[in-house]
């Protein structure tokens, strides 16, 4: 079959990789109908990530059909199409007991398109099936579903729920990439009074009015007073960061109320600092986090529901076959006005049966 | 009356100053029969808290009888026995509705001592007594009850509960002076597996250990190898800052277990570096705060049911004329041993009656 | 001024009364502009509350102006609009203090209307008017607002927060009256899949889909196996009793999925069977409560954004002098199809100032 | 091998039985080194139990060695000493993704010794072992293990922590049977002020007061007479029904205070009255559950500790095939002051290896 592999710093190619089996009797093997790049496969990409090993298929997110399972595989079968997670869950060890499967200690956590082949290929092979892919729904399409393999239950558990958004809350999003888009409209389900974006980018202060922010702001423009008129001079109750940057992550330090909650979602290659010397009288709540996906199962309720606004995200749309491309336009989304892209499966028949 | 004033950085003494008396109908006037030292008091002679203004009678602690209370006090009179919290409380503002009186906007939060004359006097007025002191059952001794206005409270609000303490956890508390031996007893309120102290001095590491720790280790020699070792390499359950200073916070960012939590009581003068390139991935939650003194009612039924080891933390009597040798004991805390100093009131019928 | 006063059972009118005056200096007194009507009142109307003594004014939901507060009134003063909330709180309590208004133990609770003289009048006395009135912004009116007197936050309490609902439940709601539907309306805050309103009157039905339920069931045909359908048989996460009957109670105890909550905020008059045999394995969770209105605040600034359907909730409206036709109207609710009844007050220059 | 096998009501034999062996892969067998019996045994030799088959192993916990794992078992291996868990998870429901394994949907639950053969033998089956049994440390002996298998987790998780219990709180418990006993010892976890048990037998009021209870009360003289004096009238924050009668429940709901919570352990054969006509108004909260065993880990760690009285629960030992009397004395535990008896396995070479 054919995969996109990481061939080391700014080394990558569309080509042909040995077909994917069956390697424990707790894995599938899935045909891969809808994939995405995420910015982490960018990342990846720079070498950033050093413990992605050259040769490696990338990708961690994708919809498809199950072509073979394992024996010991109880929940899914041939014929399935699912949402293959993000993270993988061993469902044994300390962590994966108390639902924190992004810190699984048993071989799970996120492995795919990083320490094992991943998505982004015409099949892949899942660990610990059972616990790692959802079947879905046929109300939702692979297109929509695409979106649930990471995006929006990273901006719904690691910003929304960490950062505890309540009803009536005012809600301050740094950052209006994808993650921040997903991250206003997953903080809407809990109906918060305001949404404040932040971000440099007027294109994506303006995609975010439409996934619901109700006011946006420049973050050159000392966005920390917008929010202080809209909250009697107090702060946000909850503000989310979704940039992975020191300035970023110190705005939102400061544009937290006392009592308030700041969750970082960005990914970060350097140290921030910490203001303890204003904060520590504060009472403010500062969590961090990789997703774990507990959420998925109630997020695919709300996509069937047609409560979120996954399509929104999708800016553009490929053949499978097209990855290159795809990266491309997604790497420089500046130009592009690439949010998510989505690459579609060949025709059925081009493919020859990988596994089995 | 006398009592201790501050003149500026460096300059305080026990002085004459007027008697306080009843300015508004929810204010209360109190006999001081027993005042602490506070480590903040130290701070402000040095004139690290700018807003002190010179002439400002210090001290925020005091156990005392009420003398004389203004027209709206509902909940004591005259001649009961209180508890003076450390927190004041106007009980109407938004914080206050929500028990979080240590960011009071009505004008409370921590001013005695501060912004208004505290509690190192023969009496002390106190705004909103209602919200502001606690009766106390005859059962609790003043010496003990002393240390229920602050230390204890912050201890137990700011470091465990914050901290989310759970039985069977193992928690790590960095700085094992009087607040961190604080959080060590009231740790140990949720059963936790391990309590581990860390410290730089040996003398503290032994009163760590008669407080309830199980391990101690000398903050030079990589004790989060310690508490790895206690964990199989995962790290706290908790980690509690009670120093205040940007080494020992950042240790506690490092000795934390992925999922754990850093809860901060120290009183930072200074930005700590955190370092979210490691962190990001972890899912930890990082708390600070002031106390809100929330919890003051159900400490002091633990205290009467003798379930606080109160008592142990005081090193120190003195009459409370000697109040200038008191806080020379405890500024040489490093020579004298002292934890805690109490003074006590002098004779009954040295003292002419203050108010009314 | 003129008040609706009951006599006994079956005894009321709208008749001339004392005009009410400052007596505590907590108090305020308020022209009343808008109020309505409760079930409750009605209960009380046919003697069912007997600690309502003969001669009160009935009535614990208005809008309207202060025209005098008491000297230690702080929060709001005269010309200031308000709303009256069903709960008055001292703020001292124990309960007070945990912002558990309802259960408040130092004069208030729900005494307007009930202990002390109500709402239904051209002007109220309101105890404790710093913790029992919120300032209205100018944005909502009159009309909205006083649907948060009482209604609003007891479904959202006493409902939708004590039943956690969260997003992607399948929420059951059994009672369509204006409290079931304030229920629905509420519990769509939280972005619930599903929401399913059981109710005996089609027209009640009706209106639920209005409201916002997904589905209806008639009570008398099995609604349990609606709910079953569509949770593969589990039941529903949350089920909230909106009626205050027996038989009510029990199906929500047959509706609702292992793990789940029943939410009561019917008011009985009789005991309910609980079926522990079945129950005891389920791991169910059974609240009940009177509100506290500590939710207030922030239903008043989604009323502000316009994201609850107050208005929707009123079907009639009448000038305040009409109140026996007002109560005519509300107590013949299944011919007249009312929900909630509102009466605003007469032309100002009719009324004789009555305070002050 | 032999067993202790239920022929339906009244019938019961310890004889010989098949040994058993490895179905699925996920299975483990286990030689059973300490066994215990619960009181739901006893409600199975009954009849009160009806979908026990006769011919069934009973028994549903246990403490033995690993003689022989399927191959999809990672976690333990031939030779571990192992807790057997009451509760069997499969891992990958629902119900076991969010730790309710009590409730899994897939299998698991609680079938030892109630769906297929249990561990009152000298081999068991255990289904899933990876989730349904424990590696045990050296320093936990097994007749004090074993007591985690069922009667710790079920008071701790469904008495203490569905109850809420919290420092400085008053906790009542009805019923002092060994389930009670063990709410007793994990409540005092959290340090609480003030425990009180209540039972009808002095002899268990004693045992009571030596597992900590401050206070006892006899059932029949009024016992929520001696919770409010102790509260000042208000009631218990926390009643934990230990019995599993209609009168003892209600008893829990006369006793809790406004606000607080009523935590069902009992196992109920009858539905009870609940009097929502008083409790409706009273912010309670009542629970249900049969446990999970989420919290064994940690109570593992604690009983490692020395923190739990596991010992001082066992009143009578037995070798293994003594198992008939030990049924007898366990039966007339009345006479026989049994609280829980545990069986320990004969010598290692009288027993033929059972499986492989």
């Amino acid at each position: 079959m054919r995969g996109f592999v990481f061939h080391g710093p700014g080394k990558s190619a569309w080509e042909e990789v040995p077909d994917p089996a069956i390697k424990e009797p707790t894995d599938a093997v899935v045909r891969v109908d809808a994939v995405t790049i995420c910015g982490t496969d960018l990342h990846i990409l720079k070498g950033d990530v050093p413990e992605v090993r050259p040769g490696t298929v990338l990708g961690h997110e994708a919809v498809g059909e199950i072509v073979e399972v394992g024996s010991e595989v109880r929940t899914v079968r041939p014929g399935d199409r699912v949402l293959i997670s993000c993270i993988t869950a061993c469902g044994r060890c300390r962590y994966c007991r108390e639902s924190a499967y992004g810190q699984c200690r048993g071989g799970g956590g996120w492995i795919l398109g990083h320490l094992i082949d991943g998505t982004q290929a015409e099949y892949v092979r899942v660990p610990y099936a059972d616990l790692s892919v959802h079947a879905l729904p046929s109300t939702v399409e692979s297109e929509d579903a695409v979106l649930l393999a990471d995006i929006f239950p990273t901006s719904y558990e690691v910003g929304v729920l960490n950062g505890n958004v309540r009803p009536g809350d005012t809600v301050a999003v740094v950052g209006a990439g994808p993650i921040g888009l997903a991250a206003i409209a997953t903080a809407r389900l809990f109906a918060p009074e305001w949404i404040v974006a932040v971000d440099l980018a007027e294109s994506r202060l303006e995609a975010a009015r439409r996934f619901g922010a109700d006011a946006v702001a420049d973050a050159r423009e000392r966005p920390e007073q917008l929010v202080a008129d809209l909250t009697d001079g107090l702060g946000a109750d909850v503000v989310i960061e979704a940039v992975g940057v020191p300035e970023s992550f110190e705005l939102c330090t400061r544009m937290v109320r006392p009592g308030g909650h700041v969750a970082n979602i960005g990914v970060h290659g350097k140290p921030a600092t910490l203001h303890l010397e204003d904060l520590w009288i504060k009472n403010v709540t500062i969590t961090t986090g990789l997703v774990d996906t507990r959420s998925t199962p109630a997020l695919l309720r709300m996509a069937a529901a047609g409560r979120l606004p996954t399509a929104q995200l999708v800016t553009h749309t490929f053949a499978l076959q097209r990855m290159e491309e795809a990266y491309d336009v997604f790497t420089r989304a500046a130009e592009t006005g690439a949010l998510k892209v989505v690459l579609g499966g060949p025709p059925r028949d081009e493919v020859a049966l990988a596994a089995g």
